[in-house]
């Protein structure tokens, strides 16, 4: 089967693609063809070169879309994104790459389709963005989607048009919004989010972290490897099962920043924790305030989609799979 | 003010000028200014047409939306669309028009605030073709938009678009979902929910009508009176009382077309409920079938939106209208 992956050189994407490495029959038939594309050159993994494209082209432009579709990729994962805090910034960039590229890449499948029996799988990754404050304590399956933010707009409208270009049969999507992927890997960034991430990373390599917000802030997380699962599990899942609603909340972890630090202890002792400064920054306590906690996603869970029950289990995959299992 | 009203030739945009045309004040203060724009040819009232412009325009033509705009109107009533059934006949018509055309609108309002101070108030004609089955019995304000056809997939699009550049700041918009229309003046259509104005509208005035499904087929109601009220109330709310949550389930009447009949021979006895032809259509049922039939509505109503409450009610508000207030 020819596999595309859209955003293929993010953190999500770079980690799909070493799973096909690893796993050639991930999606139950070979991957014999992959084209890798995102705005920066995507790596591809020295098993996969035979049968890889790697392309570094803009969704946004021109006839993009139609020449990524012209190969008919049989599964498409559709990962590419201006991110929240760049979508926020600029209108129109964000807006011209999350809805209106999404929407020439539906557009170029359904073109495709026009001439040829061409209805592939479509797995877009979207967010909980698309949900807006004030929140319910648990946020169920059917809560409305009022966004607060021009990317979760995006995300929202492209979830939209998901389900309209899937009950038409134009392809068989799928939407999934991913929680907060902590632990993520890599250098610190400046996310809002990346604090959740970097206390427990950090200290992990003997490194100094800082905490932004009280011990009593509440998150939804799943690891990376959780989140590779989800989409594999949405490349492969029998779709009848999903019936017209393709957007699906995925499971994830609902805990504290404290729970994050005493699993961290339990793991990699005090002198781990104490590697983690409290520096208050009332910015970020008030953008962290406006984000959802605890979600029900009864849907997807009795649809086989998997997330880690403890932030033991999320320090322990990022142990195996970042720090080769062994930490400092 | 200058008001610009799109979809000024269809039922709701002819009578909503009708009102401006009777209560030049409705709105606060004087209409000084009023431009009014179709596919087709609006109507304008004789003592409007000193101060009226009448366009026939594609909004979703090259440059429309800009020279709509070039006026700076102070309010605008968004009415226009591809309806229901042709959106969902004719993708490219419907996304082009309810889409496009609705972005482009906002886009043109957006460009002229880049160099003025302009912010108009604007008012989009939504629907309860938002929803898509199943639902629950009585459909709360926090349900989620899972609509079923391209029609109400393009209006919710457009309802999330309104909330983000209403949040930007770019106008002050609002969403008003309606109920189905009823009694809606004029003849027959072949709508799929054209037989319950029918069965009331045609026996007022000695016509036979036919009654494609059964007397236990349950629906959500509101007048044209009430709808026109529901746009003047849209124009002239402070805004600061709805917050982010910029789309509205307006309220409605939840009524039996047994209710309807019930009603009709009350207001005009035996002989005109005896007109009703009970002719069953299998696929009409289905279609019905799949209508979402009550909704809580408790926010727009706590912001003081108004529907009738009985269809004696929503009956006299068409004797009155349509009729001169005598019936046969």
């Amino acid at each position: 089967m020819h596999v595309m992956i859209l955003g293929a050189a993010g953190m999500v994407g770079r980690k799909l693609v070493e799973k096909i490495a690893r796993e050639p029959l991930v999606f139950g038939r070979p991957v014999t063809r992959l084209t890798l594309a995102d705005a920066f050159q995507p790596p591809v993994p020295e098993s996969l070169r035979p049968i890889s494209t790697a392309l570094t082209v803009d969704l946004a432009g021109a006839g993009a879309a139609d020449r990524l579709i012209e190969g008919l990729p049989d599964l498409i994962f559709h990962l590419a994104a201006i991110v929240s805090g760049e979508a926020e910034a600029d209108f129109d960039k964000g807006y011209a790459v999350n809805l209106d590229g999404t929407r020439a890449l539906f557009d170029a499948v359904r073109q495709a389709g026009l001439t040829s029996a061409y209805v592939p799988r479509l797995v877009f990754a979207s967010s909980i963005a698309v949900f807006g404050t004030p929140f319910p304590e648990v946020i169920p399956d059917e809560f409305f989607t009022t966004p607060l933010t021009s990317y979760g707009t995006q995300k929202a409208i492209a979830e939209l048009l998901l389900a309209d270009y899937s009950r038409r049969g134009i392809f068989d999507g799928i939407g999934i919004r991913l929680p907060t992927i902590c632990v993520r890997p890599g250098a610190p960034n400046k996310a809002a989010s990346g604090f959740f991430s970097n206390i427990l990373r950090e200290p992990l390599v003997g490194k100094e972290a800082v905490l932004p917000v009280s011990d009593s802030v509440r998150h939804w997380f799943a690891s990376p490897r959780a989140a590779v699962g989800f989409f594999v599990h949405a490349a492969t899942i029998d779709t009848a099962r999903i019936g017209a609603r393709r957007n699906l909340t995925m499971p994830g972890l609902s805990a504290l920043v404290s729970e994050e630090i005493e699993a961290l202890r339990r793991v990699a002792g005090d002198k781990a924790v104490a590697l983690i400064k409290r520096v208050p920054d009332p910015v970020i306590e008030r953008i962290v305030a406006g984000w959802p906690t605890q979600f029900d996603a009864e849907r997807a869970s009795s649809l086989g989609f998997k997330a880690e029950t403890s932030f033991d289990e999320i320090l322990k995959a990022h142990i195996e799979d970042e720090l080769g299992g062994r930490i400092a």
